[in-house]
């Protein structure tokens, strides 16, 4: 079944890991997976002192050539009536500082008390979501 | 610290549930979590008959339009230092037909019980992995 906007905004909310994926101006879709927060219809991640490879920041490059991204969350059971996943299609902006950074690192270590000690320092991505949409095998 | 490729491709035989990002000729990202088996340095996932939405089979016409493609999988936990992903890039083809989707449904079946009763009779999307790049946490 379909889910409302209402039911995938709360079930991205409560979701602690998403994937992100990015294509650049070569149009080769870019993914990993990122903790991130929602904000009304902003999804928010950041670049933390989680390590990267030297090539990780794609992400930002992609974002900056094209701003169109996609965020999804899904939830795995061998019991394949419990399988349920939610996507954010939306457009990105990267916020290397101001206080809309700062609001969005407020609510990532609001999330994640393990950013509590250290929170990200890189830039952060913010998504204004377009579309919601989702699914769910069950009503439940 | 990295993943060497033979890590990536048996920790991502392993996993039960990846993502799979496509782009269109709009260069819009697309995502979806897919079910999949590894074949040597091929990624599989089928159409299946789980409920799609009208507009699921997005994947398939931007496979056509662009073959480039991204599968991930990810482990998440709220130690962090049991977190890793691993990423598989490469160029999707589209298997209507024919012996090598046949292998390629053997494959799923042999990996998912619950295809036993009921294999995939859509579409294969076959992706010959050009690069395997992944990270963890830690080395264990």
């Amino acid at each position: 079944m379909r889910l409302s906007t209402r039911d995938c905004r709360g079930r991205m909310a409560s979701a602690r890991v998403a994937r992100l994926a990015t294509a650049g101006a070569d149009g080769k879709p870019h993914l990993v997976p990122v903790t991130f927060a929602v904000v009304g219809d902003l999804v928010v991640t950041a670049v933390d002192q989680k390590p990267k490879s030297t090539t990780d920041l794609k992400r930002l490059r992609n974002i900056a050539a094209n701003p169109a991204v996609a965020v999804l969350c899904d939830q795995y059971d061998e019991d394949w009536t419990r399988l349920w996943w939610v996507r954010a299609d939306g457009r990105a902006e990267i916020l290397a500082d101001g206080d809309d950074r700062s609001g969005a690192i407020a609510s990532l270590v609001a999330k994640y008390p393990q950013y509590e000690v250290d929170p990200p320092r890189g830039p952060v991505i913010a998504i204004t979501v377009t579309t919601w949409s989702g699914w769910s095998a069950t009503a439940g």
